[in-house]
């Protein structure tokens, strides 16, 4: 069955996790430049990492066609080892995601993320030219589906989703925005009305922010598809971390990113809590993006396992809310074998010299942030100064 | 070369990460037992991980022999979907390694960890037995040497060792204990000591604790070592994880084991800086256990690049103190492109309502940290009631 | 010259801090009733206080009278030891103030505040008559001008200012609301409109909030006021406790309150940033309320020296910035005698078992504090609501 | 009753707090100097502060002669407005102390503490000479006993008692060390022993570590004297501040001294534990140091009302546990009447952008502290050096 035959019936699809991320810590992925050339250089890699999303309970594998598109692979290219086409990194994507796919019960979707000649200003063609190559790969591979994912701007979104709905294939729309909207200002309500009238069935967030930010800015999508009288389905596809103190562009301002941020990982217990509110505002194609590792996703299927009526194959090394622990030889340990124990913990981050949050570095943080920032001791523009004054 | 070979030149031999940590989370291991049958199951992630490991800069692939006696694994049997031979398990993990280990510059290490026989008390000859069992596949698969590690208790490292050290083969032995020493009160260096008598050529600590206390104990092993004019290597595989909260059994007793360690994860920066120490220390057996995924094990060989002259293959995906961040768009994320900026960061949690440290549960803690317990707020004893009656 | 010809100058004047707190630690005053029976118990307590804060630079000395009106005094009555008419209570309280305003120049200001007989829904002829019985003492003992203060509901406050806008005296109004408004849910803005139409010379907010928030509340009542065309002058007298986890009823429902806010207490440098910030906003009337000590309202004086030309006495004991230490025989503490050093100091909690922030309890909080609760961990959605709510 | 005869019959004894926070922070102490000129320059606020010592239950009431040796005052003489004769601040405190004693059921004790001249390497009979001058006061103005308080070096706090033990009169002797015992490696329990054979009859610490390590001194130099097979009473007044991360020098040598310490300020539940361990461990004389406000010393007389069989009279406006809140509108207020509520409570800081803990400045720091910085991020010497270089 086909995602929207799934959906329009009422099942929950769950999504995969971050591949750039996990990729990086597996070290085929570069930070940085953040391109998926291992679909070629270590299709094993690539390959394990989409099969323990599928044990994970993954019922969709995204082509690792994250910023694969030409404009940024050679933008991005002195980062690469050997140059390697366009073209190849995607069908190597196509064809291992088709591969663990049949493993299992798993749809294929192809991807396409924002671009840099859209950043540089380049004209509209120019910029669904990049889509369309990709496309091309796609459709040759007969992908199931279709994902416009991570774009910070609904017109690009839209223009993704105007080419890749040519295919006839159903189109899924996710960006990378908060409650305050895109960059230019719009709002997630208006967002969606132009990604649904642009072709979408589904949209959502993929992201930048955490779960609980990430679920209230579909919240707002929802409320204006409401009040324009569309109807598309819900998805998410949040960070695995923790973001309460981002500003607009999200977790990238941040002063952890991209390599100190593993006091925010999420614990399972906090992606089951994401996954139930998900469940609980209506969004049915629950999924997650870096960060998320795949016992992240096998947080969500077994959250939801009353609502689907199994769990997945990885939940065969799990017990549900730490029931594994029943049988230890410590009484304090066993103790622990309880919902109410790891619902109610407050996880000590061992780092009693570190705060809580910190300020987003940027002066394209919001006004909200910035505000802060300036009520605050330090604004960034401060600590900016006083970092390339010691580099001097 | 041999380990001792290599050690014996000055060389820095780099260690691998934690397997039943990092298997638990990509879903083949399950917490609680945390046992290996996942080389018979599912042998291709089991190989992915050494691949990993081996691409980070690991010299030595430990074969995923943990808690793989075969009393462990009947103990634990239960847990196992289908019952699967001990010899099977070892086998499958020896051929695994060595599989890998051909694909690079590694050697194969058997490995051995503390029996469920000798907790419950069993006499020396049947706990040897168990031992003796395992070494025949590591002499039949042909390992390069063989490693005794994770014991609570040197009566029990020393018997192990002396069944190892029967093959001819070097052997090293690590204890998982911390500077108070082991469960029956014996201190580090003696420990050094006897191990170093029974025949271990190169001895140290595993597990348990953090880098920091780590390195403590092997410090404290090096002059018992040194007072006792014994010689040996030292070698040190300590959490990736943040535990100065610890008491004498590690972080077992820490209220976030298993499921909630997330804000403990080391970044790789604070792992550079474990590597210096332990470097500084004169260790040269440098690894990881519990939390230590492949970037941890880079940033090993990072840091000790200089030294060693050369840098691992992962590192063509990774650049020096963020280095890879230097053209990126925006000037503050290329801000952080410096060594003083991720030296000095102190990553916030992103979780304002959870505290920094905890203490830890359980009977058999410290005298400092049941001390502790008592002179501050909440005892074990009491929190552990609460539970009770509570699920009652 | 009085309260309004200092004002109308462009003068900066200088309020106290709170009494009831303060007295609370010194042992005169019990929290819950809260009330002022010191002032004939124990004048000479009261009398102190008042000189600490004329000394550290206040303006303005307003009558202990806080909670002393007939109603509240009954209603409180059975924690009294003995019985004290509300009459001695409040002509003491002005005796007191203006004995010690003479010491220096300073203004006496006579204070009423909520009533129970408003919250138990009398009607409002039974509660003017209750501010009508205060303000005839302050007639009698002639204070300079009059403070209606510490009101949850505009309806109640307006009141208040109608009963004292019939002496002809300068009436100022505050109230203890937050950014969300008042309890029915007024915005600050309309509630400042109000007040000035009702009478008040002087709007603005005391209590309940830290001064980031009570300077944002004040800034949405000056808001308020521009778009009616009224002009007034603005007061801010917040807490001096960091309150950022507040719901809309403010610190009541914190955990903490009222016997374990320590961790909270605003340093003497916290207060400077407030009294700057205050001031830049156009706020000439600034003090301070609960948590508020001598040191804090120096601190005011302190900041604002260079645009008010002198220091308050009790600067000699203090040098700006720290400088006193700048003799201190150990280099690493005369490094501290520096203004970048105090200003950017990040001080320690020294608690590294407890959080940052506590969720409110109460069923009368923000719905967006509410849901916070039941999601428990979630920070996002108040702290996006309370963005918006600012940019509003 | 004298101090020797309460103690010896098993009674309680409450001493009071400190004096030069308290001070600081009412606007009549200099930061820096610490010299107590107010006795002379505002006899009133400092009458009041004993007053309210008194009311709060303290049985002695210390002379406010902190740092007024002849040779400290002509030190710090240039901070002085004006130039205030030794033997007048000397005899104006004993004056205040005896008004106020009067007042109640306390003792006067006339106390001395470290000379600059010892620190400056004068010798002992010049060091004696000084402490010679401050005793003829006391003499002169029949204190009840004396006490030689906050000395670093027991050799110069021989001295002291030495003196003072010429008078005839009962000497206490308390030491501003912690564990690790006095700035010349001196432990504790040699301290002890040293202090009772020079004639001290009561021997504790005071200042400079908070009162859980305060108490492990004391513990251990119960040891020492038992070892010793010596007899004398043991005293305690402790910071009422959080310092876990006090090196050797204690609070002297952390960031927050003396002007960012607010967050670490112990809560009354705190004192009351604190209390009660004191106890336990069998000290006898009970009191506070630098951060102890009036209702500290209250916390101490409550936990201890069972044993001592009265309450003090400030306890009039206070509930034993929070009790006064039991009748509070808010059910949720009410809730928080119970002493398993304040005495679990974790309070928040209200400072997400705060650590909980901070290094220790300084090259004196223990050498605990001193491996942790080396171990840890940043050595103070690289912090100083920072500090210097953005000076110049």
């Amino acid at each position: 069955q086909g995602i929207l035959e799934r959906l329009d019936a009422g099942e929950i699809v769950i999504g995969d996790g971050g591949f750039v991320f996990a990729l990086e810590k597996r070290g085929y992925v570069k930070a940085g430049p953040w391109t998926p050339e291992a679909t070629v250089e270590h299709p094993e890699a690539v390959r394990q990492l989409h099969r323990e999303f599928l044990r994970a309970g993954s019922n969709v594998l995204q082509t690792f066609t994250f910023y694969a598109s030409e404009d940024k692979l050679e933008n991005r290219g002195n980062y690469v080892a050997e140059k390697i086409s366009c073209q190849k990194v995607n069908e190597a994507a196509c064809d291992i995601a088709r591969e663990v796919a049949n493993e299992g019960d798993a749809l294929v979707a192809g991807g396409v993320s924002q671009t840099p000649s859209y950043l540089s200003c380049k004209d509209k063609s120019e910029v669904k030219a990049a889509f369309q190559k990709q496309l091309e790969v796609f459709m040759k591979k007969n992908v199931d589906f279709l994902i416009a994912e991570y774009f910070e701007h609904v017109e690009e979104a839209v223009w993704a989703v105007e080419v890749l709905k040519e295919s006839g294939k159903p189109v899924a729309a996710t960006m990378c925005i908060g409650p305050e909207g895109d960059m230019h200002g719009v709002p997630p309500g208006q967002c969606a009305v132009q990604l649904v009238k642009a072709g979408a069935s589904i949209v959502g967030v993929n992201c930048h922010f955490d779960p609980e930010t990430s679920i209230e800015t579909v919240r707002l999508m929802k409320e204006g598809l409401q009040a324009a009288k569309l109807k598309a389905h819900l998805m998410c596809q949040p960070l695995a971390f923790h973001t309460p103190d981002c500003g607009k562009q999200g977790f990238i301002d941040l002063p952890e990113f991209p390599f100190g941020l593993e006091p925010r990982i999420a614990t399972r217990w906090d992606i089951q809590k994401y996954a139930r509110k998900a469940y609980d505002l209506g969004i049915r194609y629950i999924g997650g993006c870096c960060g998320f590792e795949p016992y992240h996703i096998r947080a969500i299927a077994e959250e939801l396992g009353p609502e689907r009526g199994f769990l997945p194959e990885a939940s065969e090394k799990h017990g549900s809310w730490g029931d594994n622990l029943s049988m230890h030889t410590k009484p304090w340990v066993r103790a622990r074998a309880r919902k109410e124990y790891w619902e109610n913990l407050k996880p000590a981050s061992g780092r009693p010299y570190c705060p809580c949050m910190s300020k987003p570095d940027g002066w394209g943080v919001t006004k909200g942030a910035k505000e802060l920032m300036q009520q605050k001791e330090a604004t960034t523009e401060q600590q900016l100064k006083e970092l390339f004054q010691k580099k001097k």
